[in-house]
This record gives structure tokens, C-alpha cells and sequence, in this order.
């Protein structure tokens, strides 16, 4: 059996970070597109930090899909449907199966209900997968589905996670109304000033994954503000005491069958010896609870991406959420070894 | 669709929690099976503590498993293969599939390799599946193998978990050396006085979901003292400093692909306010941390086999191990509801 053939979609961290482990599992990197100019030309392994893999980054796209065949293109350009849409459309014409960052794509359903069926569509058509894969994954589906298996009887489910937004540079900090006035933040939420969260797309994969008819949805902003002063480092000055340093999206979704499922997703500037969290509680008969105490978020979220492949390639044609696969599981050998026979010939 | 038609094996208090949450997930008790001559006659339900069933306990197993013809029946009586060889075998001549509590049953390729082949040759000729159940399942598979799947690589994988022997009345107590001196339990287990772990199980079937081999095997055990004067409800006495009040079976699995795997499981007799305990950390790239908080595995144990039972009606014919099925998931609905179509015409 062949080795994955893969094309790495967007050169950012990700994509550089899924590149080196991407290797180390044995697939064979075939592609390398970025949308910048800046790295244009360069070898992909070079901009990786690992050796010269003799894979050039190129900005069209059209052309390295159709010349290098991939098996799955894997693709970490922009967050929503509505931004990847065109991209996501030429990966599907090309013949490859797509993975993506994208975190909306992880259960696009709901938020994106008519662009997703048309993807749909079309993967069918072309024989290939869509998937959106990420920390999601493991950290906020199939551990808490297993959670929820413990369960006799659900009221609701409580999800609780943190990131620190101080990580991602001033863009994201931008987004995140940080070292704001609480009026300032106010007044800017209630204009409608902040991006769509992304828990409603997790909470739908829950709810699909346990089999549960969601019936009603609500979202929700709470600032985050700094108790005493503190330092961002994206930002390059101090928060003082009673700033707005970042805010929690708070998704509520109602069901039909009676579990009401909240997930708060709190992206604020950490101060000293704060790392990622991620917590989630089950009230019902009996209460449960699980937490990954110090969360590696940056980590996980490529190897979770990274560990998908083989499932991606082995899944039927369509828009297939993480939720429809079997759980993720750790891959010791390289990924072409867990491909169902005749996948790869 | 009919609802799921079920036999309840063993009247003790897991068959009889079983019940009274077989019944509220809309499960027909058809049958009742019990060892002992005291609960002979006696409706379930009452034993049960909820409404007559009109299913009376009786204790000759092939009279009922050859009148009632369930779809599955719920074994809950002794823990070894061995031990419950001929039951599993009435179970499946009688064409019932079996969803046991024994905890070899977990996975018992690699503990009864022999007698487990019996099984699922009689198994698959009659067309029946036999499934080992329980607290395992969610804690010690489905979340473990869901945080291994966001590992790049994996050196070692470590489980804790703590269990309360006080709360299994004075047989229990007898077989964890409690209240013996330091001197007197090394003497003992320096004679194998100790019944087999099921941490083996447990790490079998870990391996298995996550496509490893394993190589060797040690089992080690580790007495637990208590360091101030302690009281055993199931004893009814005191234990004094420096005295053993349990003790931790130690099993480790190493593999041919590198991870190496430990489960230390403690049984001993709680001092105020502790609670069962479940901690899981995955040593590698990068660090990887689950914990449980409280776990009521007392009740989970129940919960868990019990949502499994549309699964084992769903699985082909055979000895079907936890991590071949689907994850465990809730089950909001009557349990028939979850049956794939025409299993129950």
C-alpha cells in the first residue's frame, strides 16, 4: 500500500505544524498552497523548520490540484462556510477529500444549512469526503459523548473552555474588544460587533452524535474584565484593573427530547501560569464530570486534524461530520496503514 | 417497533438497579433469574423497590430462558469467565444475546483465550452476541481512547482509579486483606492470595481500540495502610495506623508499537469524605490529562450497561468487545428506538 498523498492548503502555523507531523506518520506531501506571495517559492519543509521536503509553495491552487492528485487536501485558510466556500468547491472538483480547520465546517449543518448541502452535493458527485476536524474533535465531542453514555437521565449538560486569546496576535485580540471599557464593549456587542461562536456548530455535533432533535438555540456574550492590572503581550501594553480583556460566547441549545446543553467558550489574555482549561459537568441521575486539567489547545488541534486522515479517505462521499466517524483514535503507525484496502491502489 | 424483551440474570443490587432503569428506557422484563432459593417467587419489582412487573424470580435458568425468548439477557451474577462459562453458554443455546457485569468479560481474549473461542463459535452459530458491560466502558475505554486520539505520539498512558471495598460488604472485604498487618498481606499475596486483576481486560481491550499489539505483561500489587485510625462499616470495627485497609492492583501492557500502558486500580476502605476517583494522563506529544472528579461509578456501572443493550442487539453474532461497537452513547428514548430496523419484527 502507497503512502497518503496529501496537499497542505494555507501555510499558516497550522499548516506548518500539520507538515511535520504529517511526515513523521509517513504521508507523502505532494502540494503546498498559500494565498500570500510571501512564501511563494519557498520549500515547504524550510518554512516548516524541518527538512526540505522539495514541495515549493505556490498561490494557485487550480494548478497544484490538478497536477499533484492529492488523497486529501488539508485546509487551514479562514474560519467560515462563507469565506472557504469557493475553496472547498475546487478541492471537491479536483477528485481530493478535504479536511479542514475551518471551524464552522466541523458541523456546518446548522449554521450553514444551504452552501453545506450544496457541498454535499457535490462531494457525492466527485466521490469524496468533506470534513471539518480540530480540538473539537476529541476535547469537545467524543470525550463528552462518552461522558453522556454514563447517563441514565440528562437535564443539561455544562461545557466550560478557555483560550488565551493573547496567543493569536493583535488581529484576534482586535476581535476580542481587549483593554475596551465595559461600556465600550457593550456598546459595541450590542451592535452586533462580534463574530458568530462557534459552540453552536459543537453543541449540533453533540446533539447528532447522541441522537437528540435540537429545538431551540440561544447565544449570548459575557465580558471577561481583568481584576488587577495585567500585561498583552500582542498588544505590547497593560490591561488596567476593570478593563475588558476578551469575552465568553455562551451557547445554549434546547432539545426535544429534554437535555438543555450550554457551552461557554471564554477567549480572553491569560495572566501568569493560566493555560487552556476545559470542563464539562452532566446533571441527571447520576452527576457527572470531566476535566483535562492544563489543555495543550494549540497541540491537539493539529494532532487531532493530522490523526483524521485515514478516516477522512475511508469515509463515504459527502459532507461528513466528525460525529458520523468512529471515534479518534491514536496512530502509532503511518496513516496510510489504517486506510481501508483498495482506498490507496 | 416492540420494545426490547430483556431477562434479568443475578437479583442483586445491580440486577435490581437495572431494572427499575430498564423499565423507565421502556424495556419489557420478561424474565428473572436468581441463584438463591430466598428471592424465589418474589415479583422483581418488589425486590426492586418499584411496581409489581408480574415477572416473578425463579431460579431455574433454562426453564426461563427457554419460555420467555428475550432479546437480551442481562448477566449479573460472578466476575470470571470461568465462573459463568455454563450460564453464558444456557444464554446463547437458548438464541438470547448476553450483556454481562463480569468483569472478565470486558475483554477476555487475552485472560481466556480458550474458553472465549468456545464462546464465539457458539455464539456465531446461533446467531447471538455476548458483550461484557459497565463502568468501563465510558471511563476506561471510550473517554481514554478519545484523549489518546489527540496524541501525535504516545511514550506511556497512565490510569488511576479508586474504588471504596467498604461498600461491598465483608466477602469483599475478606478477599482485599483489610485490617491485616503489613507483615501479614506480604505473606499472603507472597502466596498468590489474590484474585486475578481485571486491569488486563481493561488494557486488552485499550490495545485493541487503538490498533496495538501487545508484547508483555507484568501485574504488580501494592498494599494501601492507613496513616490515622480509620472505621470499616463492612468490618464494624476500627483500623488502627499502620494497618492495611486495601490495596492496588498495578497492571502495565507493553506494546509492540512503543506506548507503554499502566491502570492502578485502588481498592480500599474510604476515610471521610473521599469519593471513587478516575484519572487518566497520556505522557508523549504533547501531555495529555483527563480526570473524572467524583465518580459514582456505583451508579455508572449500571447506567452504562444498560444504555449498551441496543447495541448488543445491533452487533453481529459473536463474543463482540466495548471497543468494537459504536461509542456508548445517552439514550433519551425507549431503548428500542435505537434498534436498527427489523432486529425486534
Amino acid at each position: 500500500m502507497r503512502p497518503v498523498r496529501v496537499v497542505v492548503y494555507g501555510a499558516g502555523t497550522m499548516g506548518l505544524l500539520a507538515t511535520r507531523m504529517l511526515k513523521e506518520k509517513g504521508a507523502q506531501i505532494v502540494g503546498a498552497i498559500a494565498r500570500s506571495d510571501a512564501k511563494k517559492g519557498v520549500d515547504l519543509g524550510t518554512l516548516a523548520g524541518v527538512d526540505k521536503l522539495g514541495v515549493l509553495v505556490d498561490t494557485d491552487a487550480e494548478r497544484v490540484l490538478g497536477s499533484v492528485r492529492p488523497d486529501v487536501v488539508m485546509l487551514a485558510t479562514q474560519s467560515f462556510i462563507p469565506e472557504i466556500y469557493d475553496q472547498l468547491a475546487m478541492c471537491i472538483r479536483s477528485g481530493a477529500n478535504v479536511l479542514t480547520l475551518a471551524e464552522e465546517t466541523f458541523f456546518p449543518w446548522n449554521t450553514s444549512p444551504t452552501l453545506t448541502a450544496q457541498l454535499d452535493r457535490l462531494a457525492r458527485i466527485h466521490g469524496v469526503t468533506v470534513t471539518g476536524g480540530g480540538h473539537q474533535d476529541s476535547f469537545w465531542i467524543h470525550q463528552v459523548g462518552a461522558l453522556m453514555g454514563a447517563s441514565h437521565r440528562i437535564d443539561s449538560v455544562k461545557g466550560f473552555a478557555t483560550w488565551n486569546a493573547d496567543d493569536y496576535g493583535p488581529d484576534v485580540i482586535a476581535t476580542k474588544h481587549v483593554g475596551e471599557t465595559l461600556e465600550a464593549f457593550e456598546h459595541a456587542v450590542g451592535q452586533g460587533d462580534a463574530p458568530p461562536t462557534y459552540g453552536r456548530n459543537v453543541l449540533g455535533a453533540l446533539a447528532q452524535a447522541s441522537s437528540l432533535t435540537p429545538v431551540g438555540w440561544e447565544a449570548t456574550v459575557r465580558p471577561v474584565i481583568v481584576d488587577q492590572d495585567r500585561t498583552s503581550r500582542s498588544l505590547g501594553r497593560t490591561l488596567s484593573a476593570g478593563t475588558v480583556i476578551g469575552y465568553s460566547d455562551v451557547d445554549t441549545m434546547r432539545t426535544a427530547e429534554g437535555p438543555v446543553f450550554t457551552f461557554e467558550m471564554a477567549g480572553y489574555v491569560y495572566g501568569a501560569g493560566e493555560s487552556d482549561t476545559n470542563e464539562w459537568n452532566v446533571y441527571g441521575e447520576p452527576d457527572l464530570y470531566l476535566g483535562n486539567g492544563v489543555v495543550p489547545s494549540y497541540t491537539t488541534t493539529c494532532t487531532q486534524w493530522v490523526n483524521r486522515v485515514p478516516d477522512v479517505i475511508n469515509a463515504r462521499p459527502g459532507v461528513v461530520t466528525i460525529d458520523e466517524m468512529p471515534p479518534l483514535s491514536y496512530r502509532a503507525l503511518p496513516l496510510h496503514r489504517y486506510v481501508d484496502g483498495g482506498k490507496l491502489s
